[in-house]
């Protein structure tokens, strides 16, 4: 990332899916992020802000600036919670269709998707921000989406994430819930004179 | 564990279904082992090699001694190896009963049940063992026994390994194959005079 300020605010993922969509969200906020494409472990637990705080201490012995990183899982309530912090390695394998052939015959389609952003300052303490989105799990896959957005109804509307179009999903999505939780805390932060990168 | 000796082996786990099957097995080839409860991160991967290998890393810097750690998963060829290195977790989830339903209507039931063994020497190198069986997912549970041994049949048999009873499993089990492995390489390394722990 040659021209950077080691002091830049760095987004890692090696989901491109996400990076438009994270990085529009801050910017709404007047905060500015670069991406940096980097792969990192995540453990097997069972809520995802463990995943992701870990994943976070890990990077801090990486990588030697401001960072965050964001994961998202889909809980299913009759499932107890399946596919959780699983979510890509399930949609990788039996995908939506599988999903949804565990919940044929089902009544209770309750869910929630879940994100958690977490995020690591300058003196390497790690803050982790939690947004959920509760909904149900629609009877077919419909609309073009990646990852479960084609079979995820949230609560109050009748239209999937996936029908409803990357601004209208962006609105009310559990990724946008956590992401402006940490804008709010960097701004309040900032204000405070207690940020150590540049914005 | 008060009297031991820091050369003792040590099986590390918190699953105590593993240790009397796997400290047995080892008897058989002369080899004695303790026993560890331990509880220890484990991180997500599509290979259970790649799990072991990074989880016994990290218990080097926690354990002190010789050990090995063990882990299973099982890999259904129809569903893209799901629920592969997650098993634990599926199970603890969706259950047999999901793994079934997934199952309903796929002709196609082929699926291996994986063991690795991975084992770090009094000087921190790490080997790893494997085993498989081969077999097919059962069209319903039959049979009483823990994890996914209820429905699956390994090839030849036309028992699930939960009907078999655990001496006609052990027999043929992955988990056998892998540690029988590792106990032949043992007693190998002891004969070479290469072992730095006492038996």
């Amino acid at each position: 990332m040659a021209g950077d300020s080691p002091r830049d605010l760095v987004f890692i993922t090696s989901n491109t899916n996400k990076v438009v969509e994270v990085k529009g969200i801050l910017k709404e906020y007047g905060i500015e992020s670069k991406h940096m494409d980097l792969e990192y472990p995540e453990i097997q637990a069972d809520s995802i802000h463990e995943v992701a705080l870990t994943s976070a201490r890990h990077l801090c012995e990486r990588v030697n600036r401001p960072f965050f990183i964001e994961d998202a899982g889909l809980f299913i309530e009759a499932l107890e919670g399946f596919p959780g912090p699983y979510s890509s390695y399930v949609h990788k394998t039996i995908g939506n269709s599988g999903i949804l052939k565990l919940m044929e015959r089902v009544q209770q389609r309750a869910s929630k998707f879940e994100s958690v952003v977490a995020y690591a300052d300058s003196i390497r303490e790690i803050v982790v921000f939690r947004g959920v989105a509760e909904g149900n799990i629609s009877l077919e896959a419909r609309g073009e989406g990646w990852g479960f957005d084609p079979i995820f109804i949230p609560k109050g509307a009748n239209k999937t994430y996936a029908e409803m179009g990357i601004d209208a999903k962006q609105r009310l999505s559990h990724r946008r819930t956590a992401l402006e939780r940490f804008a709010v805390w960097i701004n309040q932060r900032k204000r405070n004179g207690g940020l150590k990168f540049s914005l």
